[in-house]
């Protein structure tokens, strides 16, 4: 059983905690989890280790830190997602967007840690992210979808294919 | 009857040039324009009048100029296209991309003015566009088709949807 006990309705800021993270807060109470507060920030000075320790637990292959470190740094936004207890913090969650800074944001990697999926976090992670992308007065926000997470993104508001626009790649022949 | 004189074969800067545009030059043959020279450039301080009317030219919406110019900074690339004759110059295409400067670059924004189309100068673009992101080293370059241009993206080697991967736009609701 999952508790919201505030969802976005104020952004308080960790000021006062022992933790490094500064961010907004939301209380989840979970059966499985005991007690716990989960933040979320936009602070993009990251632990890069940590980081590829979340991506290696869903199965990502491993890209050279340094180019990790770069994209950070030329993302529009980065979002992270954090679990706190008491003195300790640990990576959930993440996503990041690319933007022109005016019109257009795509969101990429977005990930949650497996023992913290099926508890609506990754609901919660994509609507801070599009609140902030929303505020930063993004009206084009876009992502490409692996074909298992169309429903999620669906129930979030994303259309498939709106009039006809295709997602397309390209790659070298 | 279209003849290509040099594509992309080296990058001659037009320094002893009178125009201002800098870029590679192409050599242009075209019985229903002349001698023209068309120019690729990457520079990006472009008179947004004249985007704005090459925009116009095709039928796209007006954008408030100050949200372009920001656009245009926070583009990771900016290609434009100019015919040049004598001492006059005139923008002719445009292209641009954002981009976290290591993984991915989304294209947006590609337009060819309608007396300039179907000789293949879209396509020019595009590869020009598509040289400019590899030599940076951006492996993964995607964008969002119109139906009408899909086969035309399809020609350059964009792949529609690969592995069931879905474009997806975000409404409010």
């Amino acid at each position: 059983m999952v508790f919201w006990k505030r969802l976005f309705s104020n952004s308080e800021t960790l000021t006062s905690s022992p933790n490094k993270v500064e961010g907004e807060l939301l209380e989840l109470t979970d059966d499985s989890l005991g007690q716990s507060r989960i933040v979320f920030s936009t602070e993009r000075d990251i632990d890069l280790y940590e980081l590829e320790e979340l991506c290696d637990a869903v199965g990502w292959a491993r890209r050279p830190l340094r180019k990790v470190k770069k994209a950070l740094e030329f993302s529009f936004l980065v979002v992270t997602m954090w679990e706190v207890k008491g003195n300790r913090q640990r990576l959930v969650g993440f996503a990041r967007a690319t933007s022109d800074h005016a019109f257009n944001a795509t969101i990429w990697d977005v990930v949650v840690h497996p023992t913290f999926q099926k508890k609506g976090l990754g609901k919660a992670l994509m609507k801070y992210t599009i609140k902030k992308l929303r505020s930063d007065d993004i009206s084009n926000i876009t992502l490409f979808a692996d074909p298992q997470v169309v429903d999620f993104y669906r129930q979030l508001g994303f259309v498939l294919d709106p009039e006809g626009i295709k997602g397309m790649f390209w790659y070298p022949r």
